[in-house]
């Protein structure tokens, strides 16, 4: 087993961040966090954000929000956020509380803040190949990992276990833009194994903790893993049952150092991209 | 081999569309075809239309524009028909000449009446699954298709040839709201055959005459035929290679007399359901 860490791809897309940054006169972009509560999820995502932004010389500013806060309160803050000239891109943590209408603030959100992928316009985009919007960060992560590796991706077999809006259909698009034959799978496939070892390249997106273990791989595959999960012992493990893999000649993002770091790193990329208007 | 054939299908629609316009106070709704020059496809799919919408007992109007027509005078020509309160559904033609930008068209589309689902709105529905709004017509004829033959989708294996944005793409999320498991395939595709004799519902939208033949499928599949190609007499054809498909035990829509009814029967569907308000 090969692993495939986050680190490098984190630091080669931070050249790159760098090298745009020192074309923007002005200020420093800053990127607007938004969240609702104090989730776990949220707050652990919110804290790699943060310190990913500063370590890039960006700036980060957080807007956290009551749970229990009015539908109506939330859209007049997200609003004046949204609309914020210093605001160069928008991190909304999701889901929302189900009291604000989360469809109500993706058709809000200015497309060209949209660094995660949730208006209408980047999904429209991103769904029809267009690559002049916004995708969801994470989705495209993936497709650093694999460039940035350069594993080959065209004419390839993906399989994409998951059919998130954050993750698997998102992906599934990206990946059919670099000419891979794509399958995506989900709760209701049969034989998922059987499908999953079609897999040249396998993305595990499934949210449950190391469910995709030796059955599910052919050798020469290389397997993305995007779950963030806690463990019976309550330590951070991903979709893959890693010890499983060990003797088995495949290649592996870890779960922690895999594509945590690579997301917050597009994340960062797409501040910088939102800043310089290179995307419409 | 067992034909599938469109007309019961739209029969079927049609009754479905009937009892729905029944409910309509006021106008019968009319749908406005908007075709900019006079390219052979666009008049076959626009006379489908009209004797479709005839027959269902609606409306239709036809807007015809010269090729050569300028950006600005078409959009202040589709703008008047996009406003006028008695256009209840748009059927745009494309695509439109090179001059006209049609990604404002489609923006400016009214999603309300963007009956073959190409607003961004629309779009990223489809694409997260959300079924308030309009799937292309052709992508949900498929699905009308299975559903009237009792055909299970869900957990099945479907395989799509075509990416396209009018049936390949929308249509993998149509599938996957259904529960299939769903590849799709290109010309990038490597061992194409390998990957659709895999497929227990096989889609084939490539748009090549002829192209799937009897290596591509395997025993108890279920073909949808969406080609509409001229061979080299000239006549209709489909993407499937019928006569090579007569001895196997699988069943398939023929070309002519398949989907094409279908899909003209959705649109009939969709103005209805635009008249009604029914999608938001």
């Amino acid at each position: 087993m090969e692993l495939l860490k986050g680190a490098p791809v984190s630091a080669a897309i931070r050249a790159q961040v760098e090298e745009e940054l020192a074309r923007i006169k002005g200020p420093v972009p800053r990127l607007a966090v938004i969240r609702v509560g104090e989730r776990p999820d949220d707050l652990s995502y919110e804290r790699g954000a943060v310190k990913k932004m500063e370590a890039f010389g960006l700036r980060v500013q957080t807007y956290v929000f009551p749970e229990d806060i009015s539908d109506e309160t939330f859209k007049a803050e997200f609003k004046t956020i949204n609309e914020d000239p210093d605001t160069a891109g928008i991190l909304l943590l999701r889901p929302l509380p189900g009291q604000i209408r989360e469809r109500d603030i993706e058709a809000m959100i200015d497309p060209a803040k949209d660094l995660d992928g949730i208006s209408p316009v980047n999904i429209a985009k991103v769904f029809s190949g267009d690559s002049s919007g916004f995708a969801p960060c994470t989705a495209e992560a993936v497709i650093e990992v694999l460039k940035f590796y350069r594993i080959p991706i065209e004419g390839k077999r993906a399989v994409i276990i998951g059919r998130s809006m954050v993750i698997g259909r998102p992906l599934s698009m990206l990946l059919l833009k670099e000419n891979a034959t794509v399958t995506i799978c989900h709760t209701r496939t049969r034989e998922i194994q059987t499908v999953c070892r079609e897999a040249e390249i396998l993305v595990a997106a499934a949210g449950k903790a190391r469910m995709v273990d030796e059955t599910y791989v052919s050798d020469g595959a290389v397997l993305i893993d995007v779950g963030i999960n806690a463990d019976e012992n309550g330590a951070l493990c991903g979709d893959v049952d890693q010890p499983s893999m060990e003797a088995r000649r495949i290649a592996l993002t870890p779960v922690p150092g895999g594509l945590g770091a690579v997301t917050t790193a597009v994340l960062a990329k797409h501040l910088v991209q939102a800043a310089l208007g290179v995307l419409p």
